[in-house]
């Protein structure tokens, strides 16, 4: 009924990357019907889901966040671990830490267009571990 | 144990519309005890929960939304689809398409106040898929 | 397999609030394998994972979301329950209402540096219903 696994990805540059089929290849065999819980264990990334197709809407999430939510705002006073570390925290709650995804059919059933985006707030973030829970029948 | 069943919603205009009646009425028998998982199946309209009493909250949110990350950015480069489609993916993500609720005694277990928003980002989104896992026992 | 369980949080300060050992010392015995919802029954406050060591990020946070989502903005029409209030239920979806944890070996299965936080956007917030379902074997 519920398997755990889990994922260590490699490190990924600053910015949004689309990583379902490298998550997906590590998943064990899933249930008919469930749900997979994807959980990062980090407070300096995230997890999202957004298009899976024009690599340009990954680049526009980048720009536009770092805009919304600037490195270094002179308002931060938690400063000691780097310009981008208060920016990647509150990136980090925004985007949210976990996703919840439907499994039917033994595949995580997505829409045509969703992905799941690593974001990778820091810039040298180093290794990120994704827990998974999956629960089905 | 798990029940899964896809909703189509019917195409909602750009905003925030209240659709808790809508979905709960499309819900199997729901178990006593356990979780429902809405996952809308798009990338430029979201789920999310917030006060199921005066409309004027819904307007707020397209207002605010709408200035926080205004359609047609400059520094967008992700342009093909029109002057909504980049603004309703960032809006997608930072507002989520997953949200989980508690079930108990057969019911979706909502505070006093809350209320699922149907999140439409775009000027023409056309109808929606939300698919529903119902884990419970 | 599912517990559920609803606990009642006393009044906190507007702002950011670590409440991690207080939830888990009011969870029952969890399962070895399987995952916490905790679930906000409000919509002017909210939960979200983020950094559990370093006072100041929960400060950051609190000036960074209310620079971004002004108290009493001319825009706003829905004012009627005070300056706060719209304010408030925009950052609770934003922020988020449900966050869904894994369970291992019987705990909280989170990251070395993830905490919960309670989220109070009210002036006067009251005391705040968290309602929590755990499904595991």
């Amino acid at each position: 009924m519920i398997q755990q696994i889990q994922i260590t990805l490699p490190p990924f540059k600053r910015g949004y990357h689309l990583v379902t089929r490298e998550l997906e290849s590590k998943l064990p065999t899933l249930p008919s019907a469930g749900i997979a819980h994807f959980f990062i264990m980090h407070t300096s990334a995230a997890l999202t889901l957004n298009e899976n197709a024009d690599p340009s809407v990954r680049i526009d999430f980048e720009t536009f966040m770092n805009k919304l939510i600037p490195d270094g705002d002179k308002a931060f006073i938690h400063r000691d671990e780097g310009s981008d570390d208060m920016s990647a925290h509150l990136k980090s709650s925004i985007l949210g830490a976990n996703i919840t995804i439907p499994i039917v059919d033994g595949r995580l059933h997505l829409g045509t267009w969703q992905g799941i985006y690593l974001c990778e707030f820091r810039n040298y973030g180093g290794s990120r571990k994704i827990f998974v829970t999956i629960i089905g029948e």
